[in-house]
């Protein structure tokens, strides 16, 4: 069994950026397996990498380690750091990517990547990817622990939660990811069915302590003029080219055509407001 | 020796979806190795899958596992199913993605998948990608019984075939594929050259049992309003930037442009008939 | 550890071709490990793959075997080849693709790829990848010696080197790639820093003897209309949207925009002048 690494960039797919990480990875150990999560993050954006991640992380088998490289600040005073976190090793620079994912595990121990025994040398300004972050994760998967790459540190940038509040009869949240299908994810969640007639909203975002169940049938949905009534449990329940929602795979409310695009449809982009009303 | 699990889906590769539907078969089966066909069908396209598939499997390792997730009707009624067939294992919504392939295998094994010891829990509504397909292949890639994740059934989906009519004198096909560069795939195959002056047609689609001889020399094909003399053996037969027809990789007959894109150049997509005639 | 093949393609990732070439190579040779370079270049741009290489190759572990397919003249008159260079193997059409980096490593071996028992039969006219390069690539990671796949030959074909003359006032390149970012990379360099306010120029095109010391503060670079003073250490040291010079991952005098794109912004592509002119 190999030692997994999960990449996930905004390095895209035309150059030869992720190879190379990959090169210098299999130099220092070379039994790893890499699974993608996605090169495609937009440049620069952190918000959506930080989705990414928290999207997918829990699927990963115990010990992966997470080489996350969303970096507008590389080569400037941000750290280079990883962190050990539910028994997972996440490598990325501290710049907020981490935040949702860290949050939701809640206990972590996290060093600065300072120890130039394990990094390229030279080590380049535009590209540490290839020659402190790539290199961390490899010497991570053959073993070395977290302590030997550099200081502790106890405090990570934050980027700020997305809007999730909660009010009787109102649910106020937010567009957080528009994926491939043009299916809009917003912060409302973790939903789920307890049964045929009701959901459970289990807040993923602020105060995770409540907890709320509402009947469907009462539920109106607006985000910009679109008004949704109720929430279907399958796209296929709406005719085709309809919107609708329902629970996103992810557990979040999600707006959607049935085999269209709901962000295209009704320009929608993240950060546009959404709004749950009850009753 | 790994065993290989090949993926074909219309995920995209922007997401995080390929990855968790990964992260997932490497938790139950740590020493898959995984090949990607493409993640690139266009969305809900179930035909464009059909033909990527049947153009792909025939180069495979024996015993290897496809995972197609093609699934505009996911959570509906389509049955999640896996085929044993031609000494490969399919994994697929019964939507008739699997029609051309099986056709051409002929013999086939399937059971529904609904053993849910062998599913994620709880079952999504959206995303049966990462809670139904990729823990069966991971378990099939394990060595578990196709019998025992469900019921057999007899009958799949069937997508129609494509047009392919062969009289004397006349062959009407149609476009069945576009590829990255612009090349136009026909139905019109499987075509080979016997000598240097003879075409063998051995029909892949309708009526299988027939076989024709054609002098290239005598062949006009006619495509929209594009006609095209001949059939060429490589692109470099003709000037850069002019149409040619040729033998597809896949065998098929082929309309491109010498490094250029012959589908951008006369407007053709999936569906346009075309035809050759003898003589 | 399992001998790599790295690939490096114009065939794009929507099509099955890639995955058709990695299943022709797993049925040869079942334990290699498959690290993408870019399967994205432009369709037929020989020399965007060469730079692509170039700039890549020499991060990979030793023995590693690169699988190049940008192949405007398939079925041509070329031929295809197979080359020991620096401990590494090369496959690739003899189209000028191999050209910088055999430049660079100056030794090499070379045979023409003409031993049918290394090549799938029927070999098609239109996709050697999966024909002659990637089987060739799956018997050389089983230790099938080079000498066994066919002639040796003395001269490959040569891509004209990119421009870099080196005058005592001026050093005048050209742009060799445009990256994901928009990042504009050109032929100046190998540059590196000496110390906080000197740069060393290595060419690495041209007479690679020479080397030239700079004060980057003596510096302007000129490219189109664009002028811009010094060369910074990191996109940082400019504000959000300002463009800068620095020096890029690959070592070469690279032009961009903090957090944007530089090659859309000022409409530069492969191939225009850039000057950087002393004192």
């Amino acid at each position: 069994m190999s030692q997994i690494i999960a990449l996930l960039t905004d390095f895209g797919t035309t150059d030869a950026y992720v190879g190379i990480m990959k090169a210098v990875m299999v130099r220092i150990a070379p039994n790893v397996q890499f699974i993608d999560i996605t090169h495609q993050i937009q440049p620069q954006n952190v918000n959506q990498a930080a989705f990414a991640l928290l999207n997918s992380y829990r699927y990963f088998p115990p010990d992966t380690i997470f080489l996350c490289v969303v970096d507008p600040g590389v080569g400037g005073t941000r750290h280079p750091v990883a962190v050990n976190a539910g028994g997972y090793t996440f490598v990325a620079p501290d710049n907020g990517l981490l935040t949702h994912t860290l949050t939701e595990i809640n206990q972590f121990n996290v060093v600065t990547l300072t120890n130039s025994a394990y990094q390229l040398s030279p080590v380049s300004n535009t590209f540490h990817g290839r020659d402190i972050f790539a290199p961390a994760a490899a010497h991570l998967a053959n073993g070395i622990p977290l302590e030997t790459f550099g200081d502790t540190i106890k405090e990570l940038h934050q980027l700020p939660l997305p809007v999730l509040e909660i009010e009787p009869l109102q649910i106020t949240g937010q567009v957080i990811y528009i994926d491939h299908f043009g299916n809009i994810i917003t912060s409302i969640g973790e939903l789920s069915w307890s049964n045929r007639d009701q959901l459970i909203l289990k807040p993923r975002f602020g105060d995770i302590s409540q907890s709320l169940t509402i009947y469907p049938s009462q539920i109106i949905i607006q985000i910009k003029n679109l008004t949704i009534p109720g929430i279907q449990r399958t796209y296929g329940e709406t005719p085709q080219n309809h919107p609708l929602a329902l629970i996103s795979s992810g557990g979040f409310l999600e707006i959607a055509v049935n085999q269209g695009s709901a962000a295209s449809r009704y320009n929608i982009t993240a950060g546009v407001p959404v709004t749950l009303k009850i009753g």
